[in-house]
């Protein structure tokens, strides 16, 4: 909720209808004047594009990819943005402009959605995108899809490309975000700083944008971002490039933090099968790797090698394994 | 449902999960290799892009913006690229390139989804679209998030623009897809040619994609697709315009098959108030309206004057008016 402005936090969507919620929406965000463009107001933005664009969606649905219950709408607006951020970071490009669709119940409070903007209007700044248009829709149940537009200089980092040889590498830590969500489900009592560090993870995870424009500069042959968790993601990279993947649990970079959670899920199973990190999981030459791990010192997030691709198979400390026994499937039945 | 995927109809989204969700999905979009460009299955599509690129969205909504209970999945297809389509044409552009999420309820019966994609598939053929990526997430309730760029040839034809003494005019004819939701929903017994193509405009409206593209070339001087109703996006062209207007309901194009609905509601009225047209209302020099009236005769939509751009007010049969009271807004509590 905005101080100073009390009204937003009792009145509902509802109240203000549709044109008076796209009011609300008008004031947050700016307009492309500044850079010979239209956003929002027209029927479609008109935008400056290179020869080569980047282009990405994700959808964001309360009660499976975010709960109000345990995060503001901030972290909604936040989230919904670096998730599309992670995409164009894992093809070696940056960010330029986004367009976001909100379906809502007309019963939220303006407060919620007000937060919300805050979250798109932060995160916006914070990766100098452009938020150039968007909709909204009444709707049982929130949701946020995003569409956003990225730039590469030369050739994008495909999944496909990987060698046998190469040596397979992941940005900072993982795990963290699944573990900031057992914390968020109840599955700790207190608090701690360590703990809320996990909690951020879930709630404001940060994509790693330099750092994906580092490895496309340093040469990196494949490149995906750990969204589904490790296990899912690094199977995709692998049957992208056609090749398999030898990996070292032992040389996981699993999030220090994890250690906080007394009693919670062992660390490396939440490095493996735990999805949200927006950690970079790439392919790289062997003999660049100093040189990456270097490049990404902090104050970016770190570069570690866990394992090395092969010509086929996934194996994990020396047993071969699904992928899909790892990850996560947003709507299988369990 | 497909005849020859018997099983789709009867498995469930839950059965197969995401990762056979995917399957189904990637099954049915080519692929990006004839134009160098890279669609679904990386991280973001790479694309071809001009110098200046049109990107809009919409979402829509089961129970909001359609009912599975009286259209089926593929309408839900169609509707969703064509929504965005009437967008890119209202900027007299072509549309090039769409990313799509769908939240659905893991319950969703298979052979609706594949219903949802043959939509997908025959508006995409249709307009010349390529589909290049989407995600899917859970939910409680059906939605469709459809992202679409665009490109347009020179400078592309805004809202802000109408200079009193152009003349308002519009596309085709309007208040029919609001008289075919009136007949879906009930309100007549029976059917008949000219209902089923009221139906058929709330159900598979075409947007006016060759007609914008001529207005366009013609000079018109400002431009919106009527998706909210005539008098809601007439005062949106005019607000952003800084003009007013004088409508004549005698000269609307009033979608002749109105006249199937015996004791229905008033054509005029469906003809202000009834969104989901997608036809296109323009303001265009005085001197130019036979050309454009020539241009765009039938097989074309055909185009009609409707009344003048004013210094201000928006004045219906010579009574002032405001242009909320006759439009449509999803979120208002009523």
């Amino acid at each position: 909720m905005q101080r100073g402005r009390p009204d937003l936090s009792v009145r509902s969507v509802a109240d203000v209808g549709e044109a008076g919620l796209l009011e609300i929406v008008k004031e947050r965000f700016g307009n492309g004047s500044d850079h010979g463009e239209v956003w929002a107001g027209d029927d479609a933005a008109v935008l400056a594009t290179g020869e080569r664009s980047l282009l990405t969606t994700d959808v964001l649905v309360e009660g499976i990819d975010f709960d109000l219950a345990y995060g503001s709408g901030r972290d909604v607006g936040w989230k919904s943005l670096a998730v599309n951020i992670s995409d164009i970071a894992a093809m070696g490009g940056r960010p330029t402009r986004a367009v976001v669709t909100l379906a809502l119940p007309p019963t939220t409070v303006l407060g919620v959605v007000d937060s919300f903007l805050d979250g798109l209007v932060e995160g916006a700044a914070r990766w100098d995108v452009g938020i150039v248009g968007g909709d909204i829709s009444g709707a049982a149940q929130m949701s946020v899809s995003v569409a956003m537009l990225g730039t590469v200089d030369g050739d994008p980092v495909l999944r496909a490309g990987a060698r046998p040889g190469d040596a397979i590498c992941v940005t900072g830590s993982l795990g963290g975000a699944a573990g900031g969500l057992f914390a968020l489900q109840g599955g700790v009592t207190g608090s701690s700083p360590r703990i809320d560090e996990l909690v951020g993870r879930q709630l404001r995870p940060e994509p790693r944008v330099v750092e994906g424009a580092q490895l496309k500069r340093l040469g990196a042959t494949s490149m995906i971002d750990v969204s589904d968790g490790l296990g899912l993601d690094l199977t995709r990279l692998m049957t992208a490039s056609g090749t398999g993947c030898a990996i070292e649990t032992a040389m996981l970079p699993v999030d220090p933090n994890l250690g906080a959670l007394e009693g919670g899920p062992d660390g490396v199973e939440l490095a493996l099968g735990g999805g949200e990190d927006l950690e970079l999981l790439c392919t790289i030459d062997a003999s660049r790797l100093d040189e990456a791990m270097e490049a990404l010192a902090p104050p970016l997030a770190g570069f570690t090698r866990i394992g090395d691709v092969t010509e086929d198979g996934l194996m994990l400390d020396g047993v071969a394994m699904k992928g899909e026994e790892l990850g996560w499937d947003h709507l299988r039945s369990r």
